[in-house]
């Protein structure tokens, strides 16, 4: 079989934003990263695969296609014998328990997928994102999310009415703030990491209860910040060590 | 002035490792990682720089171009006034003090340019890399490590034989490890870290002293293992802390 004329347009529009949110469709590739997605609770659309990808999803669900057209479709320099096309989930409401983690303004799609991966890792449950943070369902966090994307529950919101109306306590990441190694942290709360030119913004630093910062231990004073998934793994750690 | 064809022809050549070995010469670009890599030892070769860019570098060090050239031998998307062409210092000698990391066939130049930063941030003066691992001076590495390069003494060698020879304990983190948030780690030692999918060689191993895990808090089983550099941003935390 062959891809349908709808079907590469559909495909290529959802390298947009506004066609996955219109569609609420999004794209998945390689036999890994599917794979877990089809064990997952999503719901998937249509899949498009090489005849030696191996799976039990129904006929009508799966399109057999040539290596040269997986080529086609793909985003992807090598592409691994499938791309699905999955149902993008419904928000689920923020539930105040646990630790949350609370992203203001992240551009970068690896950074995303990163500090996904660090959530699923660390048993952090609920991720909350700033609306001007990029989209979870962009092809490049799905990929670098490795399949965590599916355990975690993702919210778009506005971050500041949210710590407001939190009854959790909210924390910041900032060069100022209260050393980590030495406070001790509860079990419960908002970590809140920044955009990663310009940290956290100044209308949420103003809502939030405690500042933390993770010591510099080198001599020079010159490395301006840790990249912010760096400092989020150092972080989460210290909050479950 | 404009760029010769020699120039021309010496840049392209600098983006493959074999001409950076025959030239023992590395490029650098944008105001920010230039300007690092000026106030720092390193010995420049030529500057190529739009009129915009304030410098106090000797005149016959810098040539001017147009924005139009500095984008036909830039790598970025959005050129920032500067690229600079930079002398490969010699490689230091190891010394047996303080905490080393040694990296066993790190690939993604992302990863050591994280990992270089990281160093920085928390006093590591050494780090060995095995021979294959990518090259420090690969262009994507010089930009992710934001001048930290210029910081950290970087030496190529054979991980097996170097952790054979020091006198210094070394660790590796693998998951069957001890947990890291329970042992004592000592001030001095070498922390050796893997490949991006195959973790660290079997051969070195072997010759390893101490396995170290970081734990998995979530409850699912299924996400593989942390990045390489958010694994390294936790163990540098851990032995600093």
């Amino acid at each position: 079989m062959s891809i349908t004329k709808s079907q590469l347009k559909l495909i290529t529009s959802l390298s947009q934003k506004k066609y996955r949110q219109k569609h609420q469709l999004f794209i998945a590739e390689g036999t890994k990263v599917v794979n877990e997605l089809l064990e997952s609770s999503l719901e998937l659309e249509i899949l498009f695969a090489t005849e030696n990808f191996e799976t039990t999803v129904r006929k009508d669900k799966i399109t057999f296609i040539s290596e040269t057209d997986l080529k086609k479709i793909s985003s992807l320099k090598t592409p691994n014998k499938v791309l699905g096309i999955f149902k993008i989930p419904e928000q689920n409401k923020i539930i105040d328990t646990g630790l949350i983690i609370a992203l203001d303004a992240i551009n970068d799609p690896g950074n995303l997928g990163t500090i996904i991966r660090l959530c699923d890792w660390f048993g952090v449950k609920q991720l909350v994102c700033s609306n001007d943070t990029v989209d979870c369902y962009n092809q490049k966090v799905v990929q670098a999310s490795m399949g965590s994307l599916t355990r975690i529950s993702i919210t778009y919101l506005d971050i500041e009415t949210y710590v407001k109306n939190t009854s959790l306590p909210s924390f910041i990441a900032d060069m100022d703030g209260e050393n980590v190694y030495k406070i001790s942290l509860p079990k419960e709360g908002v970590l809140i990491m920044g955009n990663e030119a310009n940290g956290v913004s100044s209308k949420i630093k103003k809502v939030v209860s405690n500042t933390l910062s993770i010591p510099r231990f080198g001599e020079n004073k010159v490395t301006e910040s840790l990249n912010v998934a760096t400092a989020t793994a150092i972080l989460l750690s210290e909050f479950n060590r």
